[in-house]
């Protein structure tokens, strides 16, 4: 354990100890509104739960408390008129003389059906209490830490202790579904809501395992690009067509089949150029993170480790690129067997970015590489490749102010020194908060590796519930001293 | 024009052109029964169809007609206790000095919906006079020759002439749907209903090209096999998982792509050393056949051809294998981007066979050679490789005495000596007949390579239905004498 001068947080921590049935009963009440955003049936619902919060955050003392209203959402809508759901506002302290923190959350979930496989119903939160854990749609991802921040300023009245900072609150209620209308509300309100705020954090991810709380400095980008192979003016029957036509697929499958090697390599030239070489400091750092090739294999279902060793899983996940074929268009993919040419394929697969990759040159690189191996073929079929949608990498300094905080209020907490871990995945809206407001963020998770955020069963430890709420807080306070 | 000694059959030739606005209106009425095979909700109109036959035939003097059950419908289906609709069969002569031959079609159709682009009413026969051409859903497929088998009968009966043969008609309403029960009957019956057939003619494809009458004497086969690749025990977020285990795609892919090259080359070892070496004669056939690449290029809508020049074409059509990729189910197949990691995937393609290949035999090089491919890349994940179906080609012998018939009545009707061709697809049934029954079929088309049997604005052109009556019955009375 590092040393660091601790704070007098005991009565914090106590309070938040004696407020956990409220607390329960807070979240409780969350995971009983269906907040789905992706069924325009329940969209009703999703605004239920904005006016929820609203609730809360007026019984609790926030100020200038506001539901911005994001328009028509864009099709497709079975519902033209669908309204997207608002993204609630609000503040909670305006003294000058303090930090001003944003904290970003989502409020609403992705589907759950109790006929999924859910042992409980989704939106009745079910306490297994000699697990001492809570199911729920919704309890780890993300009302969990949404109302985490409500119930810190909780234990702050109950205290008759002031916030150490001023709160900015931004709860979205389309993150499930793209978060619509997130983006440019950000960039609109930078210099007006959200004018001054210092640092942006957000708990919205999850520890690495299941025993060992993380602080989250860096995610992977995502490129993502389709190979277009057209042939023939419709499908056709492959008894009558077989052997006399260039075959699309056949193509598209070859080109395909040179983009990564079975061991992970990607076989595009001057990718791997581009990434920052590993320093010795850095190597280190993945010796002491508590992963191993087991809690892989647990997580996949499966032996199909590309590497024996948890230095090398977790700098592949997290600092190297990856390229993954996700699948194809157009094909015959039903189950048994149809005798089908197809007259268009579209090849789906994208690559994960890290530093220093350049998104731009990466897809000069793709498209010269798969244009050429397409040439090499020599068909007639006509051929595109184009990019669907890029999201950079992001990595934080994970010694910067905020970070420094997170760690002693995670040592407070739970003990013990957090592991600074990356995420393989993306988070667009870390990028956004961190260009529009110019400020740094800070990723802070709440629940535990295996809490099946869009699985089944979704869970989150009381434990995690309760210390997460203590970490939030607390964090707060080291950063307001920082 | 080869010699050989004319029948005078033009009083018959002159009863069908009497009869042609009577053969007309019958057509009619069977496209405007909707027997669709593969809707359940249009089951009773299949077996109406049934039942219309049935009248037009006793009306005709057949006999010993039986509506032969088959039982009820296996799954998947939405109603249990769906029946299957009956097999037709009838008599029309039991001259022992006569010789028997079978007659084969199908009165179910495909699904056809005004809305997929028809310019006329699917079911509502359209005759567009300037053209001379009959549109309408299953005219030519098969209702047309089915109905003309009919129409020979009845232009017979009005010049008071014998039937040549005894014929005897088995008439199936699931051949769109897999001949459910067909396979079945037909042995049943082959020392039953069918003892003593001494010959099958089947009228249920088409001219190669729209100018030229053919007669097909061999089908391709096809075997269709499956490559399944699991890893995972469920789908991954490639964010995630990407770069640090085997993924069963790229391993698909690599696999995939080693089956067949850009030009149509079968890459399994073995293969073309099955096939009979094409001979001096054989390879001559082709130099008359009436067709080009220009005719193919229409047929695709694409200038896709593998080969320049009609001779390449057709042989590859007709006599050598093909593979064909149709696709891979379990991987992502929809519009868009999903960063999925598929867990299970499943590579769908068939080789189309040609003699000599043996079946079984091809299916030990096509499991050795690819799981031999798969080992190559030391994949963790799970393999097999499996046969999902299995259809032999067939071919006959084009100098046969029904062929030699069924030239020379072409040869009256048409006016020039048939293309004798294959096709290369397959027609399961002709090879049920000949192995049950033990004799030879005759695949005697009525409808033009354009007709669009499956397509929108399916079509019959008058001339083809008229001749066709012509040629059918013109048939009945070459092979008698032969």
């Amino acid at each position: 354990m590092s040393s660091y001068e601790k704070l007098p947080l005991e009565p914090f921590f106590e309070a938040i100890e004696e407020l956990k049935p409220k607390f329960i009963e807070r979240i409780t009440k969350a995971v009983s509104i269906p907040s789905v955003s992706s069924d325009e049936t329940l969209r009703p619902k999703v605004v239920e739960m904005a006016h929820f919060l609203v609730d809360e955050m007026k019984q609790l003392g926030f100020e200038d408390i506001q539901l911005k209203e994001l328009g028509i959402q864009p099709p497709p809508v079975s519902d033209p008129n669908l309204k997207l759901p608002p993204i609630v506002l609000g503040r909670f302290g305006q003294d000058p003389k303090k930090k001003n923190v944003l904290v970003y959350g989502h409020y609403d979930v992705q589907p759950a059906l109790k006929e999924d496989g859910w042992t409980s119903e989704p939106f009745e939160l079910y306490q297994d209490k000699a697990k001492d854990i809570l199911y729920g749609r919704g309890v780890t991802d993300d009302k969990g830490p949404v109302v985490g921040w409500l119930n810190v300023i909780e234990a702050h009245n109950k205290l008759g202790w002031e916030l150490p900072v001023n709160l900015i609150v931004c709860f979205e209620g389309m993150e499930e579904s793209g978060s619509l209308g997130l983006d440019e509300l950000v960039a609109k309100e930078a210099n007006e809501y959200f004018k001054g705020v210092d640092q942006v954090t957000i708990s919205d991810n999850y520890w690495l395992g299941t025993k060992k709380p993380v602080l989250t400095y860096g995610l992977r980008g995502c490129n993502y690009y389709q190979i277009i192979i057209e042939g023939p003016g419709a499908d056709l029957h492959s008894g009558i067509f077989g052997g006399i036509i260039a075959e699309p697929m056949t193509d598209l499958i070859k080109v395909m089949s040179n983009l990564v090697d079975s061991k992970g390599k990607i076989l595009i030239p001057g990718v791997y150029d581009m990434v920052a070489p590993l320093t010795d400091k850095e190597n280190e750092l993945y010796d002491a993170i508590d992963f191993s090739v087991e809690e892989l294999n647990a997580a996949s279902g499966s032996e199909t480790s590309l590497h024996d060793n948890k230095q090398d899983i977790l700098k592949h996940r997290w600092r190297f690129p990856s390229l993954s074929l996700h699948g194809i268009e157009g094909a015959f993919s039903g189950a048994g067997a149809k005798t089908v040419i197809p007259a268009k394929v579209v090849g789906k697969f994208s690559i994960r970015t890290v530093p220093d990759i350049d998104s731009g040159k990466l897809d000069q690189l793709v498209f010269k590489y798969i244009t050429a191996e397409f040439e090499k073929l020599n068909s007639p079929n006509k051929f595109k490749v184009e990019l669907i949608h890029d999201g950079n990498y992001w990595v934080s300094d994970p010694f910067n102010e905020s970070f420094t905080a997170a760690s002693k209020a995670t040592q407070d907490v739970w003990g013990v020194v957090p592991d600074f871990t990356r995420e393989g995945g993306s988070i667009p809206i870390t990028l956004t908060f961190e260009k529009e407001l110019g400020v740094d963020v800070l990723l802070l998770p709440m629940g535990r590796g295996d809490d099946g955020a869009h699985s089944i069963n979704e869970k989150l430890d009381v434990s995690n519930y309760i210390n997460g709420c203590k970490t939030l807080g607390s964090y707060l306070h080291y950063y307001a001293k920082a």
